[in-house]
């Protein structure tokens, strides 16, 4: 269920059913790679190091260690002391409820950026943690697995641009698919809204306006995240780090960019939002004026018919009109003719 | 159809109705021109790379390449091989759902800009892309080809300003006309602003505020596409490049002084749109006031008569004024009097 | 009559109404000047070379040559191309939609400003061109003449400080006469407001909030044209040019600052404005409340014993009340009692 | 009366009933003052340059001149000659609508700053300019003379800080006492709010509108005024001039983050009223409800059962009903039947 | 109770219950460590200089003084004689109503934070001082405790991060705490917002908009404490000072990325009130408009009904309907079909 206090700290607890069995908790997922081999692996936290030292002493071999969530914490600290990370790090990686941020220590930068995509009308996001060493690029996150799967499979291809460079260029293709989903989402949501439009015009409840809070809940989300993922694209593009390559910055001006739009997008997204409340709102008064003017007409044409009945109705003793012999015939006249004036005057005043 | 979708991409694939006949897909317009002489031709893919070692030997020479949106993606990359342009480059000219922008790589800048018109009340965006390197120009885009086709007829008249300089200038005539579209939008649009303000201010419905919600979206989409659109004029008029002389400076920052003009001025329509729809629903209210108003009258006058005559058409034994000779008349009296003091007393509190 | 278009180019053709006489049409007002000695002259077109010669070689003579909007197109690029003005420059003053703005040409100052002023309720603006260079001051615009008589008497007085200055404390003597014009819209605005407050807090009616509209609408050229007017003294305060003397400066500084004052003070009546937007649809719902209390009343009265009348109405054979001897009487008693039992309870209620 | 004109320039004509007597107008009161020794006297003004030359001769002496806004413009006039004075600086002291401001001219900075106050629930606000230069300050201002009285009294003090310290600090002291008015008169505010508050959550009617517009025009004035005093006493903290002791700057800094306090807390408060007028508009919304929920229960029950009366008050000849011996209850029961399934149906949606 | 004016100086003298007994209002609590060893106790004011000069002689020894906030005035200020402190920063302890700020002052750096937490509903807020030198923090403020114990606890453990590192690192453990509360007030926060929302989306009343509003003047409150706080540790993360040590800029670094996380939180839950408060507005609308058409239904069923049924109740002498046979049986069919035509009428409306 979403609620709002998730805003602050969505930690829950990651599911551990993938990982049922004890021994498959402790094993990680890594990629060696150079232009020319590549080695992919499940090994144990132990056998870590081993890689580390590979890495050390061969300049081309590029590492990529990918953990999910599931991940014990312990197996986090672990990883995180072979490589010698700051105890701040581990404690941002654990915490799930980060904000998109980019952090410089001297020889690796950290990285946490949320993904989000749709799942069966609820917006997801997940936490993704990345640390970024020479030559090693460590991932925390993607439980779904769908965004690095097809990351994984570019590196496979032999000759492929990304084969060919190094982690920062990784780093890169892992957030521009990241940014991808926010795309897919806001394209999701945009034809939400044409949805939504279609309907508040011609709706006669105040129902739609449930739906439009559930889409701007979703849009401050986006918006929430993207803008500070957008502060870490454009600080990669800036900042000077042993670890990035002068050509890799280029790629990141270019995502920076694109979450510009994402931003944009979402601003457009809440105005037409609000426009469409206002459409309901207004649409709610006009409909109670029209209500209104029904009761009206209908009132002011049978109260004066209604009381002229009443008043030949009355039993006095001396009321010469009764007696009269068209008296009756006179009085549907009356009636009649102040019925037809009443229905001309609205007509003429617009009413119906 | 306006959907909001378009918002983020409106990537519709070109209409390739013009070059039906399969040959003509890769013939591409140029123009090369110095102050003497101009040549103008449709060449093939094949013979662009003759022209570009034209220009990098004859230092005077200055060569226009135009493709439309319709070219094939094979096309757009044969181009930029030639230019050695960068692959990301490449991949914003195909892609059309791109945000106004400029890049500067070393030997060449890049811009995409939007085209706006109106087309029989829907605006119409598209996309323009421009390589502007040492005296060559790439545009890609103006389907229509009203746009160009202007400054084309500028380029034809020898001795004009525009053959008597570099292809910087060029740029600076095309994003000009560009610019003045932008305008032209925009008085359009204030004559629409116009005419729905007197429809406002007489109105008896809310259907206004469908047109000024169309209105405001579209309004959405030039401070969109026009922000950024400044952002890069004022890099073009800042910005130290090969590319530019400084005399062409002088001339951008007109142009952004103009977008900074229509900024403001889609600003000011917003709030004059808001002052519109708060004046609709006041309207609203205001007319639901006045048909309550009516009904209260009416029932405040004919209840207390209707109840009078209601009470002497009881069939007790025993009323004595009904037996009375002037009963009835005085009943009628004292009815009128009633009626004569509501009106009075309606009239004082200046309800009609 | 006033319209949203033009917010984006008011660019009527000047009516040539004063200057009928064909041969007056490239007549133009110019003013020799310096401590000593003033000419006061109309030239010809063709006379103008002539006395650029002039300040060319004393260096003390200061010329003002003045334009008003009527002169032909021709008459301006006759003026710039002897002063030398770039052809943007030439454009800008000829075309009137221009924003407030400042272009600094290495030899002179290119300033375009608005002024505005009521006449007869309705908001009047004129654009004002100046171009500054040494010892020259050429102005153009101010149809009516009144805000650059004022400076022309300042000028004839032997002695004064205008006269001992160069054209930059000119050029502030008229930026700052224009500035008051800002203040005498704003205290005649002032008066409306209150006015229209007055109005509104007892109204019945919606029509005030057409009132408010157009102050709005005023409001929002004032700044529109405010708020790039002080860009500009403030970027005459600020930037070295060879135009300016930097005892002149801190009059643009003090220039800059009461601009930020009218600024200021058109925010703060928009805020009044809109306070009093929302009071008059306070008043509107209000008093909807109040008539449906009345209706409410009359109805809630009436209806129980009209129902009651109407029972004994009903033409039944056994109704054993009819017979009765205080029938009538105890009818006539529990209706007041229904009746005094109702005001006391809306009375209970603070309905009225 | 308080008014929207006052915005721009309350330029009232200071009343002059404290100086009937003709020649006290030119009388100034002056302190000359040093860690050692303090002079107070009112003097003529011709005798002002004495005091000048006295501090400019002993290094020690510093010289408090005080003027209230009851002068002459011809006695500001006077000062400011003998202090050499700039032109603008008297302008600014004469014209009563200034902005709060500072201005650096070499040898003295200029300082005008708002002074406001509660008198019996009008917020009064009083000009006051201030000018410093070495060893000497000149006041203009505070008609009530309360606030300068404290000061003063501080000054007579023997071995006060203020007797310490140069005219700078004599400065801070009065800045602060006068920024101390501030937070005094949004205490009453927020006062009167919480009343407005109490009152708006039970209120009947819309008149806590009017009082909330009130405090909003007073926080509007306000927020005017303290900004720009803010913006001034960030300058005398920062900037570097001749006037200001090293040590002095550090309690403008204080002074700076004061009224940056009193920024906030306007902005709180208009806020708080903000969503107070929302709470009042939706009070009258809900009370136009309930009225509506009573006038629907009324009708709703009677309309039937007056239409049944009406039945059996028809005179058609042939209604056997009339003519059975239980017709009369048997309808009363019917009538009571539909009452209180009426009843109950309300009930049941929770309409009383 | 919670008040308005408590924004500007909610300066309530501290309630001094716990130190009934005399002696022990200058007693306080020290504590001296540093690596090795730990000296904990409660010594009188005179005490105070002897362990100052320990931390002077010994370079490593660190000392954590700490006063609540029940501590007279003449113990502060007898604190800061003993450290050299200026006078402006003894007024801020003593006044409570600070905005968080830091004050760099060469050998010490003040710094005023507010803790915020919920107490029965209520929301808490404390002013925490701090003045940190070399090797000694002075703390005022925590009246529960329940915030620095934490932080003793830690200090209590040998070994631990916090005894290795200097006074520097205790203050970011202090703030980093006080941050934490700022979390939980907002989970809690999140919370209440989720059970509103519920309530506001099948409410009938408008009730929820008070604990709305009182939602509402929290955050205010949140977003006025934490934005200045921000600021705080984002300068104690960049500025130069000779109390911080490098390694501990990196922790502030965190603690103020922790903070935007608070004030990007509060923001959107102010978002979510606002959209809280439009849905209750629009439910009230759209429940009057529910209650007019039953009302509309009712009377336009009754109205021509009871309109037939007066006109056959009327006492005329030739009626000749009334004398028919099947009269009375044809005038309740025709009734039947008018009310089963209005029924029909407003089911196709859906009016029902």
């Amino acid at each position: 269920m979403e609620n709002s206090s998730q805003f602050i700290q969505p930690n829950e607890p990651g599911t551990q059913l993938k990982n049922e069995t004890g021994d498959s908790r402790d094993k990680i997922s890594i990629m060696l790679y150079n232009t020319e081999k590549l080695e992919e692996k499940i090994i144990r936290i132990s056998e870590v190091s081993e890689y580390k030292n590979l890495i050390d002493q061969n300049e081309v071999d590029q590492l990529w260690i990918n953990l999910d969530n599931n991940y014990d914490e312990s197996v986090v600290e672990a990883i995180c002391d072979i490589f010698h990370i700051h105890s701040l790090v581990k404690e941002d990686i654990i915490q799930k409820g980060q904000r998109p941020k980019v952090d410089d220590y001297e020889n690796y930068v950290f990285i946490v950026a949320k993904m989000i995509y749709y799942k069966e009308r609820d917006l997801i996001l997940e936490q993704l943690s990345f640390i970024v060493g020479e030559r090693y690029l460590i991932t925390f996150g993607d439980e779904e697995g769908d965004v690095f799967d097809r990351i994984r499979n570019h590196l496979r291809k032999e000759g492929s641009l990304i084969r060919r460079e190094g982690v920062d260029f990784l780093l890169y293709s892992l957030i521009n698919s990241l940014t991808e989903g926010y795309f897919n989402v806001l394209e999701t949501m945009g034809e939400i809204i044409d949805l939504i439009e279609e309907k508040v015009l011609i709706s006669k409840t105040n129902e739609e306006q449930k739906e439009i809070r559930k889409i701007k809940k979703d849009l401050l989300f986006i918006h929430k995240f993207s803008w500070p993922l957008r502060e870490v694209t454009s600080w990669l593009a800036r900042e000077e780090s042993v670890v990035f390559n002068k050509s890799t910055k280029m790629f990141f001006d270019d995502l920076s960019s694109q979450l510009i739009q994402v931003i944009d997008t979402t601003d457009t997204y809440r105005e037409l939002l609000s426009g469409l409340i206002e459409i309901s709102l207004s649409n709610i008064s006009y409909r109670l004026n029209e209500v209104m003017k029904v009761l009206t007409i209908i009132s002011t044409i049978f109260m004066p018919l209604s009381f002229i009945a009443g008043v030949y109705g009355m039993n006095f003793k001396f009321m010469p009109e009764l007696n009269t012999r068209y008296g009756y015939l006179i009085t549907w006249l009356v009636m009649v003719v102040i019925a037809a004036f009443m229905v001309y005057y609205f007509k003429k005043k617009k009413w119906f």
